[in-house]
């Protein structure tokens, strides 16, 4: 091990990592992309730092660098240069800088650790605090400890709130435990209030938002009465274990007894752990979070909720309940403050759920005055249109395939899964999640490599791989292309994109593009109409958007209209769980949403089937 | 077996025994004594049905008796001789009859099936039924089930209820089973109202009353169309397992873990067996009930509700709530409709309970007009004084002797129990429940057996007993009365009274009699200004009257003054399910009592001395 001498730390440069809060020091006259290397920030670099792929985008901030090369000029426009805008594998440290980092340079693992910004709301929370300290009974006042909290409220001017039996299960032990002194959460009511928890006079009133997809879930803990967020956390869905997407799950529960009910409780031990976590990290007590938000689409709002599911699973595909509810986290074994309820935004339909009517919300899509498509892309792709004031929505069944699932070497967004991919006359340029050997391609990766074979005239528009490209290997019938040859993996196999591969990505990527065709016919627009174009989900935020096009999977706009905005849904339900007024927004969006369709649509088989062309 | 002719058919006379509705047979000639025993009518009959002891009075409804004898001369005055009062020991059928037996003249067991009569109040339940039809979903009409029968709702001009969690996790299996018809259970609330239950159109709303005792619990199960009684029963509370008074309850919920809830689940788990034998009774479903009233005292009332019981165990014993409680039944494991709730009435203090509320609105008491005493005996003795408006109560511990505990020969009213006694020179007449040799004595026996020991001079005003009289025998310092040699009891062992015995009847006794006297004394009354006396509860109704007068527990008023009036409470809960009035009712009285705490009462200690006394 190089131990760093006295002078070397003279010497040694210090650059800060924005937004993810790394320092670190790289020795004069080293690329920041080799810092960033050394540093562990990883920065996408598809060439491996030659200039070649434009990818390593990062702007300055603070300090200075060398001056832009003759491939930053070709890479950047004037405008992105004078912005700050700068290639990492080119520019140089001269000093200590302040570098910050755009999502879309940034691996997928790192991207996830910082998607979702809070947005700058008012804060206004539906649960707020009142601290409350009450006369102690004597044998001459034998009042009930409701009605000597009461008196004391009354006396403040707070009207008696209403005690459901979870709280007043804690509330006399609270008092005589803390000198008669309580803080009471009180949830506003249609009329009146509700006391949710009772706390000490210095605990802080938390809030839990939940964005729980079908194959992952992220948790945010916030402080209610700032809107901060105090700790964040992602897991897998356990629900994966009953089936890899919903329609699987909800066979599951149909064809088990109480198959619902251990979907419902699986869910509720993975979210359980990670809320001890979120607490942990944050040193506070899970009985201080007296009120939640959970998003997700209809069958995982079913899922979650307890609420059957049998006839999601069946043509109509009707969802129990499409109104916001708010339910006893002691009802659904969430392990909260004793009355805390959970807020579930309402959903649009079947398959377009609460995540999405969030996601709107967060983006303010919803009120966009010139034409604006928004979309979350998972194993279902729900689509929105807002023109002139109307709300168009649709569910497309996109498949798991961008999931990694499906796909013959496809993976997770692990180290090692090939996330970007370059073809250069015969040369394959890959760069992996962590920079490990390859041993998989995830979603961004199949996407890539697909736009590249076919702009290299590898595979056809419709799919048919050309077998006398030296890289073309018999497979299973339609063959495959040798992505990488069993000597340069990280698991001793050849790494293959076969025929079947290209067909699910062709599947996948004609239901998005049809879903948008129809939702355009709809409103009698064309895909040019578009004046801005949302992705936003985790999939949506590190995919490439020139390969998205390229593949036909979005229309041939200017990516300056392409906005890529991390977990939006997240976003979405961070501000439902601090703002009153963002959950009136949400129902409005819910209740202006017209639900388009898409198996009875007239247009949408034409356009699926030329949607299907690469 | 004497097998019956057709001449003995034909001569044989019909008796229909009323209100238990028996209806038998007897030979002509025969006493209807003798035709109640041969029928399984347990009448009180201490004497043998020699006419000494008077008991058996009953009620000539319909047909023709043999004109009243010469001891039915002396033992009923003309005025009850005129309205039909005879002695059925004394009284011959003449032809077909039908005959009423006052509940004092019935055995325990057969007077607690038959008690708390339904009192007559307008049927206005909280919980009403609407019956809808919705159009079924399909490709074209994708509104989720909620909002789909909030439509069809709104279409009969009915607000849109408030569905939770329980009711919607059955809602959307329901309205596809039942072709898209619906009978909805609606619970009123201050702001319009909540679903309850889904039921078929063809199903009753039913309510569940309970009245849960320390010892014993009654439930009902009741129509809420009609307020008809479907179904009744009564168990042991299985919480004397954990003790046998609340006091020792509240010390096991204190010192084991999990010790409260314990005691909750062993408390529902006995209920809802209780309510699914009245289901089968009735022959309907358990989800059909869609309300329950409880009522209970207060360390009962927390138990079942599972509040915290610990500062009810201590000084100055705090109730954690008071007011009236509507809880949801899923949230204490009560197995009723989905979404059904739990009305608990309001609470006076820490030992008068809800059970004391709705025994006072039973009894119309809270609002007499001239001063009345109710009280309700048990191991806490429940006692109100109404006078010009105002309601004043208090509690005093009676202890359990009159529930056969701390007895030496103390047993609970079951066949063998000696219910009456009577002294008559050397000879002790006792009857016992069903007849059999007695084995034990129960509270009423114990009660008939310390007054009339006292009345023959036996044991003197301070409980001691004459040694001298050849019954007694030695016994453990103090000396006991010998009730019954060995020979004559059912299980082999003399039956004895001891000093000790006496010496707990005298402190339950003066108790319950210093609580009265500490009430007038509070309004300014003597014992002689109080107008009706109201005794509540099973053992108020079978006790001797005459007997609780002798030895002081009841001041020395003219018989006519008491009403023994049963399960008073159970009564009050039935009519707080089938009427919303009620329950205000029950509010008011809840509000307007005002509780005198007896141990901290100058009066109390001086009256309780004097009232010990024999």
């Amino acid at each position: 091990m190089h131990r760093l001498t006295e002078q070397d730390n003279k010497t040694r440069i210090e650059v800060d990592w924005e937004p993810i809060g790394r320092r670190a020091t790289v020795a004069p006259g080293m690329t920041l992309l080799d810092a960033a290397q050394r540093a562990g920030v990883e920065l996408i670099a598809v060439c491996g730092g030659v200039g070649a792929c434009g990818k390593c985008r990062i702007r300055l901030m603070q300090g200075e660098l060398t001056p832009p090369t003759a491939v930053e000029e070709r890479a950047l426009s004037p405008a992105e240069l004078a912005a700050g805008l700068r290639l990492a594998c080119q520019a140089r440290p001269l000093g200590k800088v302040k570098i910050d980092i755009p999502p879309t340079s940034l691996s997928t693992p790192q991207r996830l650790q910082v998607e979702g910004q809070e947005s700058e709301i008012a804060v206004d929370p539906v649960v707020t605090p009142v601290d409350v300290t009450v006369v102690p009974p004597t044998l001459h006042d034998l009042r009930a400890d409701t009605v000597r909290l009461t008196d004391a409220l009354a006396a403040q001017g707070v009207p008696r709130p209403f005690f459901g039996q979870p709280v007043l299960r804690d509330l006399s032990e609270k008092l005589r435990a803390q000198n008669w002194s309580v803080r009471l959460a009180l949830r506003r009511r249609n009329h009146g209030a509700e006391a949710v928890g009772v706390l000490h006079p210095d605990q802080a009133l938390l809030g839990l938002a939940v964005d729980i997809g079908t194959t992952k879930m992220a948790a945010y803990l916030l402080d209610l009465a700032t809107g901060y967020t105090l700790a964040k956390a992602g897991v897998m869905n356990p629900q994966i274990a009953f089936g890899e997407d919903v329609v699987s799950r909800i066979a599951y529960a149909n064809h088990h007894s109480e198959g619902r009910q251990a979907l419902q409780a699986r869910l509720m031990e993975s979210l359980n752990a990670l809320l001890a976590q979120l607490c942990r990290e944050a040193g506070v007590a899970q009985t201080q979070v007296v009120e939640a938000v959970v998003v997700g689409n209809t069958a995982i709002h079913h899922f979650f909720a307890g609420l059957p599911v049998r006839q999601l699973g069946e043509s109509p595909y009707i969802a129990a309940a499409s109104e916001a509810l708010s339910l006893c986290a002691c009802h659904l074994g969430l392990e909260l403050a004793s009355g805390a309820q959970v807020y579930l935004p309402p959903n649009i339909a079947g398959y377009v759920g609460a995540d999405h009517v969030a996601m709107l919300l967060a983006t303010e899509a919803w009120q966009a005055q010139r034409p604006t498509i928004a979309l979350d892309i998972g194993t279902n792709t729900e689509i929105s249109l807002v023109v002139e004031g109307r709300l168009l929505s649709c569910s497309c069944a996109s498949g798991p395939a961008f999931e990694g699932a499906h796909i013959h070497a496809g993976m997770r967004a692990a180290p090692g899964a090939v996330e970007y991919v370059q073809i250069v006359g015969d040369e394959v340029r890959l760069q992996t999640i962590g920079g490990k050997p390859p041993v998989g391609i995830c979603g961004s990766g199949i996407l890539d490599a697909v736009a590249e074979l076919r702009a290299a005239g590898i595979i056809t528009a419709t799919g048919r791989l050309q077998m006398s490209h030296p890289r073309a290997v018999p497979w299973d019938g339609g063959g495959a292309f040798l992505l990488a040859p069993a000597s340069a993996t990280g698991n001793g196999h050849d790494l293959l994109i076969t025929r079947r591969d290209v067909n699910e990505i062709q599947l996948a990527k004609g239901a998005i593009r049809a879903g948008i065709e129809v939702l355009l016919q709809e409103a009698g627009l064309t895909a040019q109409d578009i004046d801005t174009f949302i992705v936003a989900g985790a999939f949506g935020t590190y995919l490439d958007l020139e390969s998205a096009i390229r593949i036909g999977m979005f229309p041939q706009l200017p990516l300056e209209r392409f906005k890529q905005v991390g977990n939006a849904a997240g976003t979405g339900a961070r501000q439902m769980l601090i703002s009153a007024a963002r959950r009136r927004l949400a129902t409005q969006i819910g209740e202006r949403v017209r639900y388009v369709e898409l198996t009875v649509h007239p247009g949408f088989t034409k356009a699926y089937m030329e949607a299907m062309y690469l």
